[in-house]
């Protein structure tokens, strides 16, 4: 008997995108395409955002390989026994993808945004990156989403932009808000009664835009001076856009 | 005889992403088939990074129009002549789309990278905005570009991450070197010596890749330790990863 060798396949971290299946890259669509897997992160009982933009490019060729999170993103990240269950989780993802990896299928982990930019994907890809071969496919950021939907030139000239967690204390929050020209604050949630009250002690609410839901159908943009409630989806964000040098 | 009334165009900003020609969106390449005239930026006696991504891109139907810079970036924007000079630049350009706009045509003004992220576009679109509708097609960002290709995961959990103008001076450099987790350093160029002893001085050189012709056929990635020498173009980046929370 012969043994035949195959050649591990190559694993891609796939952004998608803010939301619009159209603001897909043309090498992510025929990356997905190609491989005969495709991976997704999702929350437990939800398909997922990615998995809905993947509605649009995902072929019968393709098998899915659906992660699904134990726990949603908004419980704390210090208490120790999150960390352990999401470090369960990460591992299962990981073995699960190493094996098709192993057997010579490349694989395409995908995410909304950016895989490198506040990614779940960074997580398996340190993981997995010195066994087999990888390679990224930026993907439209989130904020990038925002400010296009919003049309919101955002950083001009000599601007300095800061993007800032909205998990952050509201001390760093206003120390950050006021060294910066434009600031994108994302994750925003539970954390928009701090978030609004950082924004106004640094005296930045007149310029300051709430949007929600960018690019997609449910789309909300108004004024965050105009948000009436602290109610806010996880994945919406406050941009406060530069004024830079214009000639 | 009868008046025909020909409503007025629309204008589109259009990402172009950081140089690869599949890294435009789909939204980008299907509004870049369906309008009349695609208008872009060039410097003087160059065809331009846009315009290289256009080849691949570009239809038999659509009316190229050129947008040619009077200078260099490099120019210090605190010289009077300058500004006056770039003013009337963009008085032109915008005549010259506000023309095409008039007549009823759609014009598709694209740009590297995303339109209101430090683009030309928007002093564009801040002088046409108010007379025409239009839409932002966001793009890949340059340095989505450079943490794609160095494979650097960029930004986690609550990392804060900073984009800082080369063109700044050192101790605002500095400040904001030791104030955030993550940061994209543009616009090197001419101002490599200075934003690497800033680096030096902020403790970060360890950490620093530096990132040329991203996605393009000269890509160069090597951290900024193993530079030699302090020659940079202007859209070179350099990179400062987070580290982040890791389960």
């Amino acid at each position: 008997m012969t043994e035949v060798f195959s050649p591990a396949g190559r694993l891609y971290g796939v952004g998608l995108g803010p939301g619009d299946p159209e603001l897909v890259t043309v090498k992510a669509a025929k990356v997905i395409a190609a491989v005969p897997v495709v991976a997704y992160f999702a929350k437990q009982g939800t398909r997922g955002r990615a998995r809905a933009i993947l509605d649009h490019w995902l072929c019968d060729s393709n098998l899915e390989l659906p992660l699904v999170y134990p726990l949603t993103t908004e419980t704390h990240f210090c208490d120790p026994a999150y960390v352990a269950q999401l470090r369960g989780f990460y591992a299962d993802a990981e073995s699960a993808i190493a094996a098709h990896l192993l057997a010579g299928h490349d694989v395409a982990l995908v995410c909304e945004g950016d895989p490198l930019f506040y990614g779940s994907f960074m997580h398996l890809y340190v993981r997995l990156k010195d066994r087999f071969s990888a390679e990224i496919i930026p993907g439209i950021t989130g904020i990038s989403g925002c400010w296009s939907a919003a049309k919101a030139p955002m950083a001009w000239g000599d601007d300095v932009l800061t993007v800032l967690p909205g998990t952050l204390d509201q001390e760093m929050l206003l120390r950050h808000l006021g060294a910066s020209d434009a600031v994108a604050i994302i994750k925003i949630g539970a954390n928009l009664t701090k978030i609004r009250a950082a924004i106004t002690e640094a005296g930045r609410l007149a310029g300051a835009i709430y949007v929600e839901h960018a690019t997609g159908e449910a789309e909300n943009i108004i004024p965050l001076a105009a948000k009436r409630d602290d109610h806010a989806p996880y994945f919406a964000s406050i941009l406060i856009p530069g004024k830079g040098r214009r000639p």
